[in-house]
């Protein structure tokens, strides 16, 4: 597999996991044809990988956000970074398409990071009656209770 | 990047495109720790390398589904398996863990297609105010009304 193209953020500082964030993906000058209707859809799936983590990070089983007050669960239970193929998913907001550039809202991708796929979200890919752990339930109302005290 | 398991169907014969069947997943025996907890999701994205595509079917642009009544659109604009990096992405509802094997409903993966990763799915992955094109729009009709057809 060859990257596609490449993440880039405003600056290498910036939290990639403040979803209200803006950044782009400079997609190879070859495959500009490909992007061509992308601009139709709302939403894309961006598959990358995440190539900043070492060999000796990755794990079977993790603390979800490494937090030891929550259970320790199998990296597949999880969306942690550590896992065998370091590959990233991460639905995003498709704002605008400048030639082979794409601006992005809410992808949580280190600036430089390679793009190995890009994938409109589709009807398929809207799950229903979703059910999800405990230990997730409290961190998604952690996430909630933080949003509103910064309303 | 090395496969983290295999897919297995019940024949080799089967409509993969029916989202209806149930598959198997067989994960890697060194890496059964890795599944601890996925049993508590609904929902599972699978990603998987589609191995049976050829070089030279990859392309820039397609008609969706092949279908030439349809526009002509870069392939990161529909979920064509002929792309730079034929890599596959689907949603599937968890059925069942037994040890290393998984039980998935909705997976559109050939037999024995080489797994890359497990992720689940949480309340990031549904997309709000979903916009697709119209000939998006026109296929979803189309499946509709052939699946009250078949009612």
């Amino acid at each position: 597999m060859k990257s596609i193209g490449y993440v880039r953020r405003a600056s290498k500082e910036e939290d990639v996991k403040d979803r209200s964030l803006v950044s782009k993906i400079v997609i190879r000058r070859d495959l500009v044809q490909a992007l061509d209707g992308i601009e139709d859809f709302s939403h894309l799936f961006v598959i990358f990988y995440m190539d900043k983590v070492k060999e000796k990070e990755k794990a079977l089983k993790v603390h979800p956000r490494g937090r030891t007050d929550l259970p320790l669960v199998g990296v597949f239970a999880t969306r942690t970074a550590f896992r065998p193929n370091p590959v990233g998913l991460t639905l995003v907001e498709f704002l605008e398409r400048r030639d082979n550039v794409l601006f992005l809202k809410g992808l949580d991708a280190f600036d430089k990071t390679p793009v190995l796929d890009l994938k409109p979200a589709d009807s398929w890919d809207i799950p229903k009656n979703v059910r999800i752990p405990g230990w997730l339930e409290l961190l998604e109302k952690e996430r909630h209770d933080e949003a509103r005290k910064t309303d």
